[in-house]
């Protein structure tokens, strides 16, 4: 049962992916194993940053943050611990509300490691989060799911280990998530125990823990022990947990409870601000910027407080607003391209990155939801995140998982896979002796050198249609979604499940089971 | 008639922009016409173009391209007069052959414009081509069109004239275009007399001329001269002809003919090879790039030797193949990363750029369609396009040209508008004045600077839907195909033909009237 011992057999985690590459092949598209994008848990991205911001500006919104943090400050609620931290490190604490000296908080997060492992319980799974690495983790925390078939409807425990199921079948997503969906037949204050327990059940993937309170933190980190070994995870991140700022300038207690509760176990806290131009900050993209660097800097280094060198990720969430209706709106334009300055930010603070996902507001699985998704998650590659959460499922603002989008979603994560491996220049690929075999005027179909490179040369989707119209029309005249709405369907059908420890998991149910048992079900 | 006199009333110009803009504004988003990025007949960037690629693999493909043309060659058909061209300027001359010594083809394109004005009957709607300006032109070249109510269809004059309407009437576009779609209910030689008086008539922006033929050129450009006088054409690009390499390393004659004709009326060529990898080109990207390099070359060299200083853009059509079925594919990841280095190479020789568009290969205005079509225009504005073909409409792998999808990409034309505004830093958009007013745990949704800032703060779409879920459920739960078949009727029922002078209208019927009276009707 000791984590050590598993890790030593590396050929567990080969197996899946070769089984995984092989299934997804004969399913679909006929395409052989042998992408060399689908060997890696994770992507290494092989094209530079989008760096779109010169010196002068980054550090006019760097003053600006340390403007907000100096004379303005931030709120912490409900958490006299991380008061007394922010008083031993210096700051000046007035009540609630905490203010920083500029340049403080850089000094602190200079513990924080600009890279880090997530350990999977199949090593093979393991991911880098940092430096030129890009991790894809499906979206988080929709009430809702929705699905061609019956539409929108409250999130379930099925539901949610459906999510996972569709994720760990995918050779395009790295990791299994956290809240994929709110599964609201279980009670509020025992979601976090079923939810835990399905990602270390149905995938073996790396995973995310609850941050809803410290102790439910506590009991996923519980849980993480048992799989992994208790000293393991305290000298190696296993989870992380997403802990959300109310912004503006507000930290409160659960949050930072929760936050804590994760670095003072060694594992990952994911710092992200959700700042809705307009409501939750500034309506102009640069200091909405400034104000998420303000709180998630401040954020960063509580966690360095509670424990110096406990792994944590720089992140943000950028949203704006319909002037029409005042509703949020995602996957818009100018999120996109404040993303890239968020990325080049994080960069100067040399933390790993969560920015962005594939976001959009539609309520269907359709062109507008491509159109946002697709404009917001070339922004996460592009500015540089390493952890993309929101890779897969995300419609309806975040209110509803959408099984349609997420295969499709899945599918563009794959499409990135040959995106960010750029343009390779070498002998082979510039292909001079093809332009000697064939010539002036002749087709490169049967060369030889078409013949060496066809099969790892192009991108080849299990979603699009690529038929020429007449078969297009005969086989159906099917759109995007019905093809999507066959696709999860059959992977759900084909889902197998990754071998588990019957001890392991005998000792997680025993866990689960005991720990609900000592509370009575709450419904909010 | 004469152009100066035109050309000396801005005022009509502003006009028709306020009142392309206000008309707009009332019928769809509420919007007022104060958006700044509305106020220009084009973009001009805010944001760096991202390049992917260092020195050291620039320079081995630039050194690919100049081998494939020293050692193998292109070959000139059907037309004697380029390869006198070619002899005169020093070329090896085989037969059909010509071969170029390194470095002599970037010498001859030293004497064509970095930037250029193409002029618009309407002088508020001319357009600078090239540096940091980026002109959005729709589709070009479908046989059929398409629409949710009437299906695929072979296109007519009528098609032909309502994409011209719909273009006028969008203000996120900047260009007429050119053969939007084929009107295959006009006699083929006599089409391109009617597509340019539809351009003349129903548009005053800019536009684009026939290929097909010399003598098609050379009305269309006599056309010109009707509208604009034939000094201001001598002295001014008014009229754009796009011309495809026949990939691999072939030009025929009918397109250096056109070409020519262009050129030698001081009208600018677009240089386009059409390179779809594994067919008409190597399978890897590197060589299809520097493939494109070298025929693009050539054929904007070809327009200095047919006259010295006449304007060119450096074009490319990167496209892909479906392993499965051999069918091309279009919006795919290779193309888009490879048309960042395609816009590295042509800043390199110093020339305007036009690369990629909106592509897709899906038959419908679906969800494939927009996440291809999205990944596929940002590649184009990120790589620094500066004229983008294909901005609208684009379905069907170009063979048709969808009414919902042109709507729905001129939307996301205007998404750009705010995109390539980039992030401004300044005194307001930091904001610092509003974190006072607000302060922590407050919303800015009334403060001042919110109040002063929010009519421009953010683009606000006329597709998309943004509302709540229940409202949209109440509003009839459109897709954003159904909301773009609604708009594109109402924008066609709105359309305003914009002023004509009467006297350069019967001008001009009479020129094609009497054009068509010399010519039996062909339909081949």
């Amino acid at each position: 049962m000791e984590a050590t011992d598993r890790m030593a057999a590396p050929s567990a985690g080969t197996a899946r992916r070769e089984r995984s590459g092989g299934r997804d092949g004969r399913r679909s598209s006929g395409r052989t194993s042998a992408l060399p994008h689908r060997a890696a848990p994770y992507i290494v991205r092989n094209i530079p940053t989008y760096d779109i911001l010169g010196e002068e500006s980054l550090g006019r919104i760097e003053a600006a943050a340390d403007r907000i943090l100096a004379e303005i400050g931030i709120e912490f609620r409900d958490d006299p611990v991380a008061l007394e931290h922010w008083k031993a490190a210096g700051a000046d604490v007035d009540g609630l509300l905490v203010r920083f000296e500029p340049g403080m908080l850089r000094e602190i997060l200079k513990s924080a490691p600009p890279s880090f492992t997530q350990h999977a319980r199949n090593p093979a799974n393991s991911v880098e989060i940092g430096g030129k690495n890009v991790v894809f983790a499906p979206a988080y925390g929709s009430p809702f799911v929705m699905d061609l078939d019956k539409g929108r409807r409250y999130g379930t425990i099925e539901d949610f280990r459906n999510f996972i199921k569709l994720a760990q079948s995918s050779p395009w997503l790295h990791h299994s998530g956290g809240t994929i969906c709110e599964p609201v037949d279980v009670p509020v204050n025992k979601r976090h125990l079923d939810m835990v327990y399905s990602h270390l059940k149905y995938s073996d993937r790396c995973f995310m823990g609850s941050v809803t309170a410290e102790s439910r933190a506590e009991d996923n980190i519980e849980m993480a022990r048992i799989v992994f070994g208790r000293d393991f995870v305290d000298r190696n991140c296993v989870i992380l947990g997403n802990v959300n700022v109310n912004s503006p300038l507000v930290w409160d207690g659960t949050m930072t409870n929760a936050l804590r509760a994760y670095a003072r176990a060694n594992q990952a806290a994911v710092i992200v601000p959700f700042i809705l131009g307009g409501a939750m900050g500034p309506v102009t993209n640069a200091g909405a910027i400034a104000q998420s660097l303000a709180e998630t800097m401040a954020g960063c280094a509580l966690t360095q407080l509670e424990r110096k060198g406990a792994p944590v990720i720089f992140g943000n969430f950028l949203s704006s607003m319909s002037l029409r209706s005042g509703s949020p709106t995602f996957g818009t334009p100018e999120p996109a391209i404040g993303s890239m300055v968020i990325g080049q930010l994080a960069r100067r603070l040399n933390l790993p990155l969560r920015c962005a996902g594939n976001f959009s507001n539609s309520k269907l699985p359709d062109a507008q939801a491509m159109n946002e998704g697709t404009m917001s998650m070339l922004s996460a590659v592009h500015c540089g995140a390493n952890f993309i959460l929101h890779s897969a499922g995300f419609l309806d603002g975040l209110l509803s998982m959408s099984y349609e989008k997420f295969v499709m979603d899945a599918d563009f994560c794959g499409a990135l896979h040959s995106y960010l491996a750029g343009v390779v220049v070498d002998d082979n690929t510039l292909a001079l002796d093809a332009f000697r075999e064939v010539g002036v005027g002749k087709h490169f179909l049967g060369c030889a050198h078409t013949m060496e490179n066809y099969q790892t040369a192009f991108w080849d989707s299990a979603i699009a249609d690529n038929e020429p119209f007449e078969k297009w029309d005969i086989a159906g005249r099917t759109d995007a979604a019905t093809r999507a709405n066959a696709r999860w369907k059959q992977m759900l059908a084909d889902y197998q499940a990754p071998p588990m420890d019957p001890a392991i998991d005998e000792a997680l149910v025993e866990f689960v089971d005991r720990t609900k048992a000592q509370m009575a079900d709450a419904w909010y």
